[in-house]
């Protein structure tokens, strides 16, 4: 496991470090905050990429998969849809990509997703599994309409153990290209964070694919977390490899798809509207890909439930026919 | 702009160096033309390939964009497609992919593609938009059934401002794997030309990304030139996203995909013998994808219009069923 | 032929490489026999990844193909898809991809694949073409239950005129994940040797694609077998870019897919059980994609034959609705 960790720091690492060599052709803006920390604006105020948003899912991943993003039908439009593979998915999407981590440091609030989150260990995952780790640098992707703070990075940096100068902070906001695309590219990670609340032992899944709209990106951004949510509970795909027992998978496939949940079937922006804007209000078991298939390789038993609703998809999105 | 100029000329460069190193298994041909030029030849004589295909098309967008090629299917058969994704699509598109530079010398003529173009600044696009620069190597794309000879190359070289060992030429007939390949992935290309002509400020497309039928290669120099133009009038799917006015979009929406054309509906192949054989009689509106939809997220609305016609392209790439 | 030789040599010894060095995130298992050869288990006592399987594939190729992985829907689950391009098929998928070297050793027995069966061209095919090699490094990939022990690694480095330390050999499977999807990354490979049966001349495939459902893991051989067979025979779609004569392909089209056997139509597994589990009983012209296309670029015909069969698919991975 600690190689896994290993690896994903140094993955993330480069990964960053691409993003900020290349900067001007993937349109992101790099800064030094005050004590040396480095900002990478992916999509705050800089423009972003296609590129941009595949190097910064990939990155939320520790580099322990594959993003790509590839035009898509969608009714008689056309639309964005990242598609990722993961390997070591419990290091990859649960140490790694899944926006965990609290990061609340005067009027600056965004969940933080990347490496970073295991050096921090900040969430009560961290003593369900032992993904907790040590490395010299800290990568942590933020999920924000305002770019951070020196106070926010020396924040991170103290509760990572680092220096404030080894952290790397970037930042885009959730309607922006690179904000919906790399929520898109969370497909595998909401899965096996459905698995985690359904108490599902998360170190029998081996490997993991899927595949997602990438929600039509937006200024407003209630409308950007309705749309970037709907793109998963209504348009996601994925396929998990486990090696289990089979009535451990029976036990979940029921409720593993979004449309387990008693708040499936309306889009999400009405629904947190609904629940007078109080996201902790919405039922938990709604936050899954809209079809999940297991195959357990212990036995060649495949197990499925849920599907995609394509008319959903276009209401939430705004496409006629 | 200037960075992004700059990442372009490196980008061809780097990639047409892979291509001459390793010729052997990509089946392009490298030769030196009289006072030094390099030659790749990527389908006239040579066979070329798939991984030969993408790289040259890649080599168009300047390395700003990523090209796929897979196998899909069309009615009962299954043939080739290109996938491209596009950022900087002013830069990668208009200064470099596009094949607007006339390059006639002697007895050989060819529409010139890539970086060289914005050294040349040859066309009447370089003046509507700042993509004139200056670089050292000068990278052009021909697609020709003739291989160019040293004057091509020195003319090249003149044209551009660098010494004529430091031009590379790489040719690819329209019928042949590379040539049917390359031009399928200017899809996105074809879209923001489209813009142009219908005098959309091309500087508010952000990115965009499409997929494209390759058409089936043949000898016949017309039918290659219907099947590529059908492949995209009829096959090609574009997504674009913009930051602009909705008022922008709405004025050219209904223009924008090939259906608007009066030329549209029939083989290109019938159309250009019908204007006996002049392409610049054939409506400058049907070049185009089948299908494009403009996301414009400065207000999170998306436009459409336009489709795909598999009957015409089946009838154009002679597949029954 | 001899640069393209060395190419797949190369390209197999780097991917080997790659697996190795980075073992840990891709699942793999890497130790040294006795005098020296390089094992990397990849999917007998050893997880895999999704990577590996990729990585795997493209060993097999020689380099001198790409491999995708990505989720697909089958029926309303999804599965994992293998996508493969080729280029120089005849000396990727017949001088190395081609699972044709019988390697028995005591008790060890496997089929092996790789560029080390240009070396030892132990089969009749390198009577037919010349893809006899010589090089200082043996790759060789074997599907098996039981890792290779040091006397096999022996054999191959005997076989090949290397020294055992020069050997690697690579293992997994059938019913692991490695094993499924670097089976299904043989739809090119399975079209080709259909046509070596039919007497086609192989000289005159330029180019291929093909996409194939990846089998759903099983630790019962027999059910991976079938499951793997299954994939490809009623699964696998491929497209052939050629140079020939149009009746040389109107000889062969009807009788390339796998519809073209008598024993199309039934499981694999069944077929099997039914011949008393002697694999060469089975009708050798069933062994070819579901669904084969061939494009003579000489002349600009598109051949097709065949279909893809959803319902078997199903049938055979277990998969309702």
């Amino acid at each position: 496991m600690s190689a896994i960790l290993e690896q994903m720091h140094a993955g993330a690492a480069r990964l960053a470090d691409t993003l900020a060599s290349e900067a001007a052709p993937l349109g992101v803006e790099v800064s030094r905050l005050a004590h040396g920390a480095r900002l990478i604006d992916a999509g705050v105020r800089a423009t972003g990429s296609i590129e941009a948003g595949r190097l910064y899912a990939e990155c939320c991943l520790g580099g322990l998969g594959r993003v790509g993003v590839e035009a898509a039908r969608l009714g008689r439009a056309t639309i964005l849809e990242a598609r990722v593979a993961v390997d070591q998915p419990l290091v990859a999407c649960m140490a790694s990509q899944y926006a965990g981590w609290r990061i609340q440091v005067g009027t600056f609030f965004a969940m933080g997703s990347g490496p970073a989150r295991s050096l921090a260990a900040a969430e009560p995952l961290f003593e369900k599994y032992p993904l907790r780790s040590r490395s010299e640098t800290a990568v942590l992707l933020l999920e924000t309409g305002v770019l951070p703070g020196a106070d926010v990075a020396d924040h991170v940096a103290s509760r990572c153990g680092v220096a404030p100068a080894s952290v790397t902070l970037i930042a885009a906001s959730t309607g922006s290209l690179v904000g919906s695309t790399q929520i898109a590219a969370r497909s595998v990670e909401t899965a096996l964070h459905k698995l985690l609340e359904l108490g599902f032992d998360l170190t029998s899944i081996v490997a993991g694919a899927g595949c997602c709209p990438i929600a039509p990106g937006t200024p407003d951004a209630l409308r950007a977390i309705g749309r970037t949510n709907d793109a998963v509970l209504y348009g996601a795909r994925v396929v998990l490899w486990a090696r289990c027992d089979d009535r451990d998978v029976d036990e979940v496939i029921d409720r593993l798809p979004s449309s387990s949940s008693k708040d499936h079937g309306r889009l999400f922006h009405d629904l947190f509207r609904e629940y007078g804007g109080d996201f902790y209000k919405i039922d938990p078991m709604l936050f899954s890909p809209a079809q999940v298939s297991v195959l357990n390789v212990s036995t060649g038993r495949v197990f499925s439930n849920g599907s995609t609703d394509e008319v959903m998809l276009k209401k939430s999105f705004g496409i006629d026919g």
